[in-house]
């Protein structure tokens, strides 16, 4: 029998969660955050969680809350959970037996961020803010915003992991702020801590911070010594790192098992950032189906198991989690594969690039599809969520990678494969435009036209 | 009924295939060189391939062969075939619909290249040329360099496209060049006419050039000024570009489609590198199962089709092949899953450079691995030909770019999920130690050990 | 959002659930019971089940409440529930959207009625009673009775489908009535209502007979003349007919879809007897992993489609339902399969019976895994209910109707594949034997020795 | 490297294969018959077949050669192939590695006898004979008699086994004679040695007899008192039995290994009957897509193995091979499933029968597919040979068996699901009817209409 052990209301605000003032959420990560739950190990245990803005997205057709996010809160996790047996150099294996929606709550958002508010993979070539809102029925899901598709979703934490030591804290955060500060441009900080044209990575940052029971921004910024102090090193939760974290892994579903290294006694194990379907590499960054949502775990310590894994780099905490995927996912037969390689959309050559080169397949997808009949922000907000697959397909072919993205064809209500004739085309095409709306824009502007020179 | 238009002799050099001195391999891409043979539409016919070195690859122990192969002149590409209705700008469908070994040539091989002859993706850290044969029995093979892994395999060629035309070339040619001119150091050309502490690109080079019915190297360089210009323009085959080529997509298997843009009259198909397996990325570089065989192909011609092809990019040629995967392929429903994020083996934090992170994943998985027994080059070899995915997992989580490696489990003999203690985990790695043979190594000299600072 | 609109309590009895003394349940087909809820098409609805006997089998290691089981009260079923635009003629779409375990019950059983309470398939073999209980984590499920297996269930109701019209009714009591008329011993009445040597169908009974709103025959049997006649002429649910009903396919999970013919106004759809995981052919009878549980299903009406549906019979309403497969099956890629032809155990050829062959097939099945350890009547009970496929794969190669049993070989924790020598078979049953706990027989008696006449 | 041990010449007649007048073939199961070859454990070999009527069908558009074909003669195998280290009681491990068409005979054909010689499994539905013609093309088929349906095969042979021991063979005999002497009318032997209203099973029978070495029935028969004897009691390679034969198993294709017991020194293996795909049943007797074709095998001889196949009968030769599948198959994501249950056309409930419920799911299929155009006869042979799959989905809800009949939905050109209108049914149905052909019937007579009274 599944006991819940961290319980949340989608309808309340994060500081609002939990009992007596003690929010089962955060959204930084620190090991100083204490637990707000502890489990045995075999224990079968349900952890509910909210989505991963903490609710700033609303089911409605206007993406000004897209726009105006604010992306210092997120991503509000569920945790830290301790298991009392797990000490430091220790494997905490996770089986996720479970995963779904919250019962009322069956819906999800896929947006893009604007261009200002730091955008998405695409963000030069898409550059507003955008949304779509996905209707959850049971294993499938569609859209009224993308006409067409309906699929089944691999509902899947997009953020699981442990608790960081003290040590491997000091690494990402010198690591990181080594590359702002090489390649940024710190007068312009504005959504992560450093820019230059890009956000280049998110430094700590107390505004917005939720440390779990040691309290948040709202009560503490400025008022608490010990919290500013723990604020002011936490790491945020946007990259995947050594103690997983966001990894976006869209397989990590129903009967998936992680091994995670355990850095921290009680292993202090957090998550959310729950996704209904993810496509590879979730392009449009605020890009799966995003929503709340419930996983029943359980939790066993290999001791001495962090020996298992494999160290890459200067440290012994340079570690990454391993994964194990279960029997469950949908298995389509038919797929169609664009190519990107490593020239970019001015032409230039670049040597073994394989960001580029799956920009390059993104984009070449995105405007296959809107041939017939989608409009490329349509297609860009579908890619960031259907089941697609994003594959390094050729790494050593100097100077181009090969990247390709992999789409079912079965989640289409028509048939997309190259069609014999421009006729039969532009008949399809016909079909899909009259079905067409616009994925819900800014009340405040129109949409930012394409910028033509990327091509 | 399958009629054979191009048929080579595994046993025979490249330049003494063909009859009538009239051989049917090329290793350029270039407008002006001839087709070998015309079909029809709708004409199901077959074409025999030579490995991709041309049989400078021996089945044996030792890897002084590998060590030395002379890259001037790969790949051998069976073509041009000739489409006669195809026109440019038309799209060009080809079936796949069988491929397979050729009678007495049932063996593979695997191998990496020693760093200073361009060595592979890791070749910082695995930098001596290494072999392992396999033998391919049906739809299986299994390596006596390699033991415990059988595996079925997904035949494809490595490399497959249309002819440029002119203006194609031309683009090709100034871009390469370009990132040499910018990045590399000429006067330290050695293995692909460009290299600084790495090779960038291989530029033109009539070292090697095998030109079709315009003959080859050996005989023409210097005596034909018609050659020499040709050659000293056409292009390697070693990246994949618009027109397809070396794109080595592991699932390019039986029952698959690709659809290719026609840039001259008649298409001016070739293709070539014959894999019987690869995992995503073929990390090694010489990295497949490599092999000679044969394709079973149907062309049809979709006139003007190349409206269909995205164009993303300053030209209007700035295309990439559409492709579609068949039913036919190994399912596997057991994976282990290996990530890396994009901060290297020396801990430097890089922004969002999914080939680093892929590279960590691959090294995670290759030292995991090794704890069961096998040596570190020996799956270096093993990733580049089992049916492993590679994953472009997140791509938008500043700053980490997340990669994933899926290995399926079903192909090892033993199980090497994460076992539950360290003792358990040491008795298996003494089952595979009785059983390991080193991946044959050159006659001239030891391995190489792995540089310790790598980690 | 899913609305729940029949919900029980699995601590209740049957004729305690529900408000104001009125049970959303019922255990006979009979168009005359009034339906209990009516949803709009197109509304997604939540409907929440009891186990198949109301909850008369316990989660314990004693097999007497199996061998004593109250047959005559069987199937409990929730409904009926109407949709008012469906009428007779019409074809009603029911997708499976989603289907689970009801919290705080997550357990099912398995079991076989001992030889004199109808037996299973193989009852003349294994006569006893038997009972296997199963804690089910997720999408995972094991059981302290049959050690060593592990699988993902396909959550399925044994039982769903529409309320016949009087006619229909009227044609399976005639047919089945004759059936036992010819064949049965009526003195010998039984279980079924009629018995020869074996159970031959289940004839109308008023005994134990729950008519939903009607009442149930502890407060109605011989007191209320109208409960008494629709009794007596009410169909028993056990077998599958033309309206759908028990027909146990257990890859009807979540994301398919069935089309149900509609015979009275409203359609009247009732379902229950959920499975969390059955092998075709449900061999052992009480053999699925038998739970409570819950469905979210979605209903659409096909006007006038009932005409799509074939008849094959004399009347117009020899029909079937028509299902369709969604894509989450977990899907096994390596498979162990039995064969089985029509002769049976004592020697007798018989011609193209392929319930014969696959008894065979089946009894082939379990005599091969008890040489790894098991018991066979371990084996019997997990033949039920793992993912097991039983095909008929010749039926026209007189007189040999050849049938096959193909079992999953990742469910097992060990190699179940023939061992290259006795010496490892011995060495791996050993492995078992250690683990080996008796599927839990009744306190009454020991397990019943298997007929050694029956080989 | 493949060593081919059997070749044939599809152009050739039966007796005219093979060298010095010695035929590699066979066509009766015999101990006396000598092995045709000798192979080691472990060596990789190929066997190549004739289709299983030794050329009398022919790729035309005229069904006369079905209608009047000879089936004294069939299946002509090839062997046997001796094992020298294989001695009775040991089991042979069969490796299937490749199987594939002759070059040059790429096609092959699917047929329903006439009712008169010895139909099928709905004869008494579709009495006459019929002819569909398949192009194979790698790995895909199509056929110009069945418009609309393109679908990859699963080469397998449908006859492959160990030749039987005198005790064996003698308890074949015995138990096949018992059945046509209590249910046959032996005045009425036609076909297969006895028929009453169907033909119950195949005596031996010397006519059309061919024993390999020791010659066939043309030259011997009369002639040779040895021959005769043997002819006479040479069992027919209709039925599978506990040797293997013909089993028709569908999925044992590329990849899979067969286990079969050794009855007699040598093993002396066989095999022929090759399908290029078959659907579960191979309903239409001449059902599977027959063709010529190749086998690439590997045999390891498991000492004293036979002890690892259950017996289950009054013999320690009742035994069955074990299958085991490999991870090739087409993976159809998508199915559509007809149910029948053991009522039969007639309207008449049968006890748990579940070739009456496969016939009923079988006739539901026909008949659903025919209102999309197709003619039922044309269904008959379709179900035939795609790859759908018959399973036993109860198998004792009594009285009812339910069997089902899964098929995918990928293989057809347009969506077979049932439409949401009427209107639009018949506009499907028309698109069908415009490309419909008739399936190649008899010269000598129109087609034979379907009984009206069995619906």
């Amino acid at each position: 029998m599944v006991k819940t052990i961290i319980s949340v209301d989608p309808k309340k605000l994060p500081w609002e969660q939990g009992q007596d003032g003690e929010t089962p959420l955060h959204n930084r990560w620190h090991p100083s955050i204490p637990p707000v739950a502890t489990v045995e190990e075999g224990q079968v245990f349900r952890v509910e969680c909210v989505d991963w803005t903490g609710g700033q997205i609303k089911n409605d057709d206007n993406s000004d809350d897209v726009k105006n996010v604010d992306l210092s809160q997120v991503h509000y996790l569920s945790g830290p959970i301790a298991i009392p047996t797990a000490q430091p150099g220790d494997l905490l294996k996770v089986e996720l037996l479970n995963l779904g929606t919250l019962d009322g709550d069956e819906w999800g958002f896929t947006g893009t961020f604007a261009k200002e508010n730091g955008g998405g993979f695409l963000t030069d070539h898409y550059p507003c803010a955008s949304k779509a809102i996905w209707d959850l029925d049971g294993i499938y899901c569609s859209s009224r915003h993308i006409p067409g598709v309906k699929f089944a979703g691999l509902i899947h934490p997009g953020l699981i992991g442990t608790a960081p030591s003290p040590e491997l804290l000091q690494m990402w955060n010198e690591r990181e702020a080594k590359l702002c500060s090489e390649e940024g441009t710190p007068e312009e900080k504005t959504l992560c801590g450093c820019l230059s044209t890009r956000p280049l990575a998110c430094l700590p940052e107390p505004k917005g911070a939720m440390l779990g029971k040691l309290g948040h921004f709202k009560d503490k910024a400025g008022n608490d010594e010990t919290w500013d102090t723990i604020a002011q090193e936490a790491a945020r939760t946007v990259p995947g790192r050594e103690n997983g974290g966001n990894c976006d892994i869209k397989n990590l579903s129903r009967g998936s098992t992680v091994y995670f290294p355990v850095f921290v006694p009680g292993a202090n194990l957090s998550m959310g950032d729950m996704h209904f379907s993810q496509g590879d590499g979730e392009v449009s960054f605020c890009g799966a189906i995003e929503m709340s949502g419930f996983l029943d775990l359980r939790c066993t310590v290999i001791k001495d198991g962090m020996q298992m894994l494999p160290v890459v780099g200067p440290s012994p905490l340079s570690v990454n989690p391993v994964f194990e995927i279960g029997p469950l996912e949908p298995r389509y037969s038919e797929w169609l594969v664009f190519e990107g390689v490593s020239v970019d959309e001015k032409g230039v050559q670049h040597y073994l690039d394989a960001t580029i080169a799956y920009k390059r397949a993104v984009l070449n997808c995105i405007k296959y599809l809107a041939k017939f009949g989608y409009t490329e922000q349509q297609v860009y907000l579908m890619l960031s969520c259907i089941p697609c697959e994003g594959r390094i397909s050729g790494i050593v072919d100097v100077p181009n990678a090969c990247a390709t993205l992999a789409i079912p064809l079965a989640i289409f209500d028509r048939d997309v494969r190259p069609p014999m004739s421009m006729d039969k085309l532009e008949q399809l095409a016909n079909g899909i435009r009259v079905l067409k709306q616009d994925v819900c824009l800014s009340t405040e502007g129109g949409a930012v036209p394409n910028d033509p020179r990327l091509g």
